[in-house]
Order: structure tokens, then C-alpha cells, then sequence
């Protein structure tokens, strides 16, 4: 079953796309526990239960390993979100579905230490971290389209798209930070809040006709 | 005058506070090169233009000087941003000054670095981790029990106040991750819209009596 550990500890060890994804999402425990320089790849080794040589038979290098867990958390986001808002027509809609569905990835997702890896980790040079940046940015320009689109269907009011953009990842990302699954805060509750927080002063209200009715632009006079 | 070496490049090379917050920036500069294990106290002192018995003169050990670093980016912090808007009796204008002020800090302040150290490194453990743990939380404290206190005051709408701290803390710390001071979006404008994203759908508008008119809760019927 290809899923995450977490989601499925009963997976069978000997699929091996699941046995490498196992071996990521240790080695990301590794590396976050131990630092990327701290981590040698006897102790990622020895996490994952296997020898050195024996690890060393998936992957190419400690470098290369690092590359993977990134594109590994990418694959996982692209597949989880990005896949399954970008068919919505509707920009808000779009927009708000994408929150909620990064919102859940974050907190029931695959491991955290992936998700830190991927947005923490700068150790990466050269080709390896261009390609990664460029799969980080194309969610960027995503969200950043949407956010112009939505304006220019009158959706919502005038707001810098990228602005809006980098408001709604930081919303969302900062929350690997600071949730925790036996919280307070149930991660659904989290995601609706964080819906109304971003879009109630953005999106116009509905008329009852079915358009939008235009509210006055910011810092115009109320109508005598 | 005790500023950055960013902020004043010409600052006296013999005022020993000084001295020291420049030795902190560019520690936090190499550690965030070469990750924390793999930054060696000669590297260090190296990038200090010290050698390494001369930068042992002014730090204890690797480990503390990393506290340093973190206690050193708090204090900056506290100094220019909560401790400024703490005393600001309106909760709305409370957090709106301190967005601003704390987006101008993340863009304007003291070297990037120290607040890479400051939000992602978790290399800290034992008592030092908590209390540079703790620092954080008086932050967090202070933002949830301002939204809370203009949820009682009748000048915002109803919102988890935990949920609007970390989604105030995401969006102003994120900052740090995309902007730069070249980039095509001015700092102040990031603050200034940031600021409107996140309250304008909060803050219930005011009546021309100066009394607050509250909005119809989420999800109520229109009025026929």
C-alpha cells in the first residue's frame, strides 16, 4: 500500500517503492534529530535496520539522499494538493479547497521531518537545488495566478497577488512548526479558520441574483 | 550607536557591545552555511578575522554561543517590536502596530541569519532550548490574548484566538524566507497589505457615532 508509515503500519515490507519511502522518511528523522553535516550515513543506516552497504543499495549518496526526501515531500504535496485544485474553475474555490488540503497534508500527512527538510533545509547547491526551488516556486506562481484571476473576475478586492500568495503559504506552512495532533485545535477546525481568516475580508459578497455585488474600495468615503 | 552591522557599517570598532553583536551576526552567517555541525569554532573565528583562542576570549563554548545567538535575535525583538506596541491600549491597533512593526524588523533588521537560527534551528536541547522555548511563547501569549481581548471588546469577529496568532506569526515570519530588499515589492507595502489581509475580514467596521456595529455572524441569512 503506498502510503506513509504512519498512515499505514501494516504495510508490507516487501513492497519496495514503500521500503524506500520508509528509508526517506527515517533518514529525514535522522538528519532533523542530527543535522544534515551531524548525520552520517552509518547512523541513518542503523535507523532504518539495515548495514551501511546495505543502504548504500538505495541510494547514491548522502547528497543525492537529501535531494530525494525533498523531491520525495514534493511528489506528495503535488499528488495530495496541487493535482486536486488546479481542475476547479473557480478561482476562490480553487484557492480555499487548496488551503484546506494543504492544511491537512501538513497535519495528517507524511512525516514532519520530511515537511522540515523541505522548507528548512538550504544544504542543498547547484543543479539539486534549482530543481527543487523550481517545483517550490511553480506553487508560488499557483497561487499567485489564482489570487489575479479572482481579481480579475471581480471575486475579490484589489490585493498584491504575491502578497496574498506568500500571506497564504506562510498561514499554512507555519503550521508544521506549532500543531500538535494531540492539541487543543483539531487540524479541521485549523483549516476552517484559517479559510476565513485569509478570504472573509478578500471575497466579495454574493448577491441574491448570483453576482457579485462590488463593495467600495478601501479608504472610500461611506455614501451621504 | 548600537545597531547592526548592516544598519551602521561605520559604527565605532571599539565599543565592545558592538564588537559582540558582530561577532553573533557572523557566527549565525557561517553556522547557516555550513549547518551547525558542520561549522567549526575555526571557521568562526576565521569569518571574525580572530583566532580561535582570541574568539574563545569573547565565547564559552559552540553550544552557547548558538544561545547567544538566539537570546541575542529575542532581544532585538522584544526591544524593538513587543515592548513598543505592549503599552497600546487598543487590542486592533495593538496587533496592527505590531505586524507592522515586526514585518519591518524581519525586513529591515538585524541580519537574516540570526533569524534563520532563531526559527529553525533545533539543535538546542535541555534547559537552554527551553528558554529560548519560553521567550518564543511570551510572544505567542501576547498575540492570543490580544485577539482575545478584542473579541470581549466587540471590536473583531469571532475567531479562535490561537489560530489568529499563528496565522499572524506565519504570514509576518514566512517573510523572511521569500523577501528581498531588491525584490519588486517595497517592505513597507508587504506590511501594509498584510496588515489589511488579515484584519479586514476581522475588525467589525465602525458606525459614524464612533460605537462598533457588529456584523451578522458567519453563515446567518441575509434579512428578506
Amino acid at each position: 500500500m503506498a502510503q506513509s508509515p504512519k498512515a499505514a503500519p501494516t504495510a508490507p515490507a516487501d513492497d519496495s517503492k514503500d521500503r524506500h519511502r520508509r528509508i526517506l522518511e527515517t533518514a529525514a528523522r535522522v538528519i532533523c534529530e542530527k543535522g544534515y553535516e551531524g548525520a552520517g550515513v552509518q547512523d541513518i543506516a542503523e535507523a532504518c535496520g539495515l548495514t551501511k552497504a546495505g543502504l548504500y543499495h538505495h541510494i547514491r549518496s548522502k547528497e543525492h539522499l537529501l535531494v530525494e526526501i525533498m523531491n520525495y515531500g514534493m511528489d506528495v504535496f503535488e499528488e495530495q494538493v496541487l493535482s486536486q485544485v488546479i481542475p476547479i474553475a473557480d478561482p476562490v474555490e480553487r484557492l480555499q479547497t487548496c488551503m484546506a488540503k494543504n492544511i491537512q497534508l501538513v497535519t495528517h500527512g507524511w512525516s514532519k521531518e520530511v515537511t522540515i527538510i523541505l522548507h528548512e533545509h538550504a544544504t542543498l547547491t547547484g543543479e539539486a537545488r534549482a530543481q527543487i526551488n523550481s517545483r517550490k516556486k511553480r506553487y508560488v506562481r499557483f497561487l499567485e495566478d489564482s489570487f489575479a484571476e479572482a481579481i480579475r473576475d471581480g471575486r475579490i478586492r484589489l490585493v498584491n497577488p504575491k502578497v496574498a500568495a506568500f500571506a497564504f503559504l506562510g498561514m499554512v506552512l507555519w503550521i508544521y512548526k506549532w500543531y500538535r495532533p494531540d492539541g487543543s485545535i483539531p487540524a479541521d477546525k485549523i483549516a476552517q479558520e484559517m479559510t476565513h481568516l485569509l478570504f472573509d475580508g478578500l471575497v466579495f459578497p454574493e448577491r441574491k441574483d448570483g453576482k457579485v455585488a462590488p463593495r467600495r474600495p478601501r479608504g472610500a468615503r461611506e455614501k451621504k
